[in-house]
């Protein structure tokens, strides 16, 4: 059975990022994947410190989540865009995750990345950074991605996506992301 | 049987991409891929053009190459940096090929990435611009890539890379490479 | 009296990306600029190539175009986004004016970026690699840029921006692009 | 008099880019800037949350940093690179500073980046993506930047940089902005 993580960047009751990670995990579920949706706000850290690291260690929340993403092959992002980039939010848990150099999280871990924004572009241009950070630990990211402009509109009252199209992408984006952790195991990079 | 397409950016005759191109390939071979080494040199293109596409059509040698990437499911590519981007001729290349709306060659294709360069980072910034382009046609890039500085010395007399790490990086890519092409066939994106 | 060049980086009789160069330069003549629009139709050059170079040289339509780009202090770059990336035309213009060592053409420059594109997005992802690029040869190019989105439905017969916004969004780049490089006159960096 | 604020993106003691940032205030100093060298140390802030913002406003620390930057018309950032990208530390802190909506502090200011990194790369790949984040916010990014590879090893005893080139490179980096932001003043973009 593919195991998927599928989280939201965003810790924000009413974030749009947070139901589009709701709307992700149920795609990924109707493709057969053995999804487990969490919420960071659960994984509360401090700001990374280098010397609060020494002296106080890796948080128990990153290693909580550490044993979460080991646990699983497939991540499913959902990727606010702050300021053309990723949240200090996400950036601030994967650093700190990533610290755990005796048993790496992330390496050979699948991703597929999804955005929703209320502008234009959806939260495009903070993908680009994302996928440059999960590649360089080893995270394979699918070519294929999901973004949503204007995503204050899209949204109808039970929290599906209004258009067609765009659920139907959703979908296919998460049936690749199983497809392919079906594919490659645990094969590590 | 895995087939890898390989070939460098360049088509200057003592090109350090070419080069590389040689020893990844060899790589390739020795992890058990069915590699096809070609030039790019052997499929000289016009620069593109709209009003000529128009006129007179997809040059056939951008058609013979899409066949020869319709026929591969992996992409081993060597780029060369130009004023950190790819070059010309490889942008030139990726674009005829892409007007080919009716049958896609690159979606749903593996790639993993090299790059060689005489500077002191090997062409690494050219990568970014090049795994962009191609998530873009659907390509699966590997999050892992290999980058080779001061290119201009690390090759011994009979071409291979001098340094055993170098060496072994180059084999442990390819490798990663046949294995991720084998598992995912032609699983399209 | 601060000379602007502006051109773009598609050759297409029809090309949406000229039409907004012609607004481009239009706006900048409004704020006081001495602007030269060319068509880079007019300097046809191979593709570029280390063997032809040394046999060759540098064509002399690059030399004629890097006397121009050397005789003014401004770059208005209207630019295609061919495959989330610059054109293979612009890539290729840059590349060979970049080859003339002893007198580099850009360095020192002030540029300021448009792009046009029938898609959502205006070509916003190819900006960013031509952002690099002239960064990299040492032009300051300005943070404002100007995507148009849906440009086929975004001029109107005379060939201006249907859209009053849009029409003072590429007026202010404009002035700041002109405003900008009389501030900095020939200071190179 | 030309106000230059001087920061790095690191809060630990030992922190290469603190060293960095230390030389750098020191070249701008020496090229006629007016520099204030400060610590973010000195400006903690929560992690930002959108709730958070709602119920308890924007930080009294990022008011303050948000002065600081607005009474100062160049910025010269030192910027560590994790994972690829900025630091946790330094996104968090711009991304509060940019909710202040009234009063954009970024807007219109002139910023030199440096990095420094234990690797071979010094940094160079989160310059790209602090680069794209400033010039969001409406800062004018100088071309040029200075990264240190190999940091544990390049500075002297007095803290200074025991490579003469690189010395200068700072130094005409420093110099660079010094005038720019001379030239251009307070024009905002």
């Amino acid at each position: 059975m593919t195991r998927i993580l599928c989280f939201a960047g965003s810790a924000r009751r009413a974030s749009l990022n947070r139901k589009l990670a709701r709307v992700a995990a149920h795609a990924a579920r109707s493709a057969g994947g053995d999804v487990t949706l969490i919420d960071l706000a659960d994984y509360p850290m401090p700001l990374y410190h280098g010397d609060v690291e020494i002296e106080a260690g890796i948080p128990s929340q990153a290693r909580d989540l550490a044993d979460l993403v080991r646990s699983h092959s497939g991540l499913l992002i959902v990727s606010p865009e702050n300021n053309v980039s990723v949240s200090a939010l996400l950036k601030n848990t994967i650093d700190w995750i990533s610290r755990i150099k005796d048993a790496p999280a992330f390496s050979g871990k699948v991703a597929a990345l999804l955005s929703a924004s209320p502008g234009p572009f959806g939260g495009l241009r903070g993908l680009y950074h994302l996928r440059a950070i999960l590649n360089s630990l080893g995270v394979e990211v699918l070519a294929q991605q999901f973004v949503l402009p204007r995503a204050n509109a899209a949204f109808d009252a039970e929290g599906r996506l209004a258009d067609p199209q765009q659920a139907e992408q959703v979908q296919r984006l998460a049936a690749r992301l199983v497809d392919v952790v079906a594919r490659l195991g645990e094969a590590r990079g």
